[in-house]
């Protein structure tokens, strides 16, 4: 993309009354806008990252034997009254709204009710099972504080998807493939590193639940962390009596805050029960669907991102999610840099390269700048000084000198 | 895909309560569920569908400057007083919502005041113009009725591009420039010859606006057809002053019904004056932006082509749009039957076709009528009688018969 297509623009400072880091970077860099505290439009760049998160996750998913479906945020209240949640002692985070014939709805925080009762169509015997839907969909909570930034939001992308198995066998079994799938994706996502499944508290379905916490200062959890087992708990769950059950020793655990990025329930046949979604077994009984919830939030990834991927001058972007690979700055307005300019950015594009060819009139200082704070991998300068050594000026985000290159050994670097 | 691993499945008959024959055919085929008039989940093969039609427009909208954005669906009250657009008296479809702080928000129902204000931050001066902002956003309107099925939503996917020009010429040039990207998007999906630009009520912005309407024998709307010409009049435009305006003769006009599939509007400065956007023009001077807004309802698409696209048997997908390209049954499951299917499976997906493998143990009948009703384009069947001969039965979705091909041959249709 030309930068002159690219409506957006970097600016020096970030609203006064955005508190967060992740926020003011994306903000400043202009990949989100603010709509309200925790309700953040994606602008092109931030649109590009978003979906390069999400589709790190949708391989992934589907690799497992997901289906991805798209659910819907309106909501009726029967099924939530069914299984106790239309509530708000229960559930305190619903946003209602009102049909214009009066009947009240829910704009969707989760979804398993709705999806409980729909796969009502599609389950009846031990043949249909299992099964795995998941989405990437906007959910809304109403949180009554949102000062993270996009760590925390009233309106948000969730992937979630939900387990249908046999029994407690079955659920398992797909239970550690799926914790397996989130370890590859945080892994592809360059987190993995800093990235615990932690036991946390299971709420109203199960002992435990799995949490995936990625260590940040920003965190608004406490973990504590296990190194040599690689895993950790939340301190909801840190007791003497579930560290004794993990035969874990409470002197070798670090404390650190973190930031939740998925997690993983065992749901048992709560909404099963409640909602009546029965399969006949092979020996002809009726049994209710074990379930599952798997969740991992795009946005708040995003946001997480951008707080770890940075420096003093801006976004560090890695390769796989940058929304671009290439930042291509032209300096000066010469024809000779300009047609060069242009080659290169054919070139590099019909290879399958993303780049941003910043095509403004801008001084060199400005186009330098805005590539470091949108936090593109690589930069690749053309000038009229470059042209007469017939190189290009290449440079990694995080390289402390750039190095001149033919144009054989430039396109070496991006195939 | 393998059946096995979709979670779908075909039914004999729709819900009671289900009149309009898309949804019907969308619901017995195990594209969409209802969760309520007017609001429908996307399955597995309904999603795959959605997001092909939406690739589509993605790729007009892209090749003509747009830069897609993804804004929320939560509104601030401030920028629809501001334009008079937040009373019912005016915009009669709003579903409101209340933040756990009491302040009232609306959910979207369209979002060219959010967007005029987002743009403040990025446009001063006639250099940031024009620009063309757009997405695909669930959009909410609180229809009294709706029920023609997926063709009129109270929570469905919009495209929507909104132009921001210098002035009226550079407005017009892109307004042209839009029209004929929706003709180009109309024609990949196969509704070209059927569907009209009419000119309709400009509303509140301007004299005319221009519709686009698609004949169907379901259509809300009344138009007014020139053959001749290739356009049409909306009925509420259907007045001897504007046909003396476009020098059309009554006699020459025939009328149909149709279903409004995409709609272009010019704006001028109403929003851009309400919400004080404005731009330093090459002479100093303070202008307000001129504005346009261009919708295609993608969700309303996949109704208009499933009620399009259908005979007897059930749906008939164009190749571009199918949720699959291929329909792979093998029939028995002899080991010989099951290795060559599995491995014409693996052959065809390596080459990048989208094939949907009916590895079920049910009668070739069920098999045959699935794939039918499902709309697949094409059927390759798989049986101990065709192994004998090394061939494969091949038969087009509107094919009177099947034909029986080599592997050679059979290859050859799909590269």
């Amino acid at each position: 993309m030309k930068s002159s297509q690219l409506f957006t623009r970097t600016r020096k400072q970030a609203p006064a009354d955005e508190t967060a880091k992740n926020a003011q970077l994306l903000i400043r860099a202009g990949f989100v806008h603010k709509e309200m505290a925790g309700v953040y439009t994606f602008l092109p760049l931030g649109k590009r990252v978003l979906e390069n998160v999400i589709q790190i996750i949708r391989e992934e998913m589907n690799a497992i034997g997901g289906n991805e479906i798209s659910l819907t945020a309106l909501q009726q209240k029967d099924v939530w009254e069914a299984s106790g949640r239309w509530s708000d002692d229960v559930m305190d985070v619903w946003f209602r709204t009102t049909l214009a014939n009066g009947t009240e709805l829910g704009l969707a925080p989760t979804h398993e009710e709705p999806l409980t009762a729909l796969m009502k169509n599609f389950i009846d015997s031990y043949k249909d099972l299992p099964s795995y839907p998941y989405q990437f969909q906007i959910k809304f909570r109403n949180e009554l504080r949102s000062k993270s930034g996009l760590m925390r939001g009233r309106e948000f992308t969730m992937k979630d998807l939900y387990s249908f198995s046999k029994d407690r066998a079955e659920h398992e079994a797909f239970y550690e493939k799926c914790a397996a799938a989130y370890k590859v994706i945080f892994d592809r996502l360059g987190i993995g590193d800093i990235t615990y499944r932690t036991f946390a508290s299971g709420g109203s379905f199960s002992k435990f639940s799995d949490e995936f916490q990625t260590v940040s200062p920003v965190g608004e959890d406490t973990i504590f962390i296990h190194e040599g087992k690689g895993i950790a708990l939340n301190q909801e769950v840190y007791t003497d009596e579930v560290m004794k059950d993990l035969g874990i020793d409470k002197n070798d655990l670090v404390e650190k805050t973190a930031v939740e990025v998925g997690n993983i329930f065992t749901l048992g046949t709560k909404f099963s029960d409640a909602l009546d979604l029965n399969y006949a077994a092979e020996d002809g009984t009726k049994q209710p669907v074990f379930m599952g919830s798997y969740g991992i939030g795009p946005s708040r990834l995003v946001g997480l991102l951008a707080e770890h991927f940075a420096d003093d001058r801006g976004l560090v972007w890695p390769e796989n999610i940058a929304p671009f690979k290439v930042y291509l700055a032209p300096l000066g307005d010469s024809v000779e840099v300009t047609t060069e300019a242009e080659k290169l950015y054919e070139q590099l594009t019909k290879k399958g390269i993303e780049v941003l060819y910043d095509d403004r009139n801008v001084r060199p200082g400005e186009k330098f700048a805005d590539a470091d704070l949108m936090g593109i991998p690589y930069r690749i300068v053309i000038s009229e000084k470059t042209l007469a050594s017939s190189v290009y000026e290449y440079k990694g985000r995080t390289d402390t000198d750039a190095q001149m290159l033919s144009h054989t050994e430039l396109i070496a670097k991006f195939v």
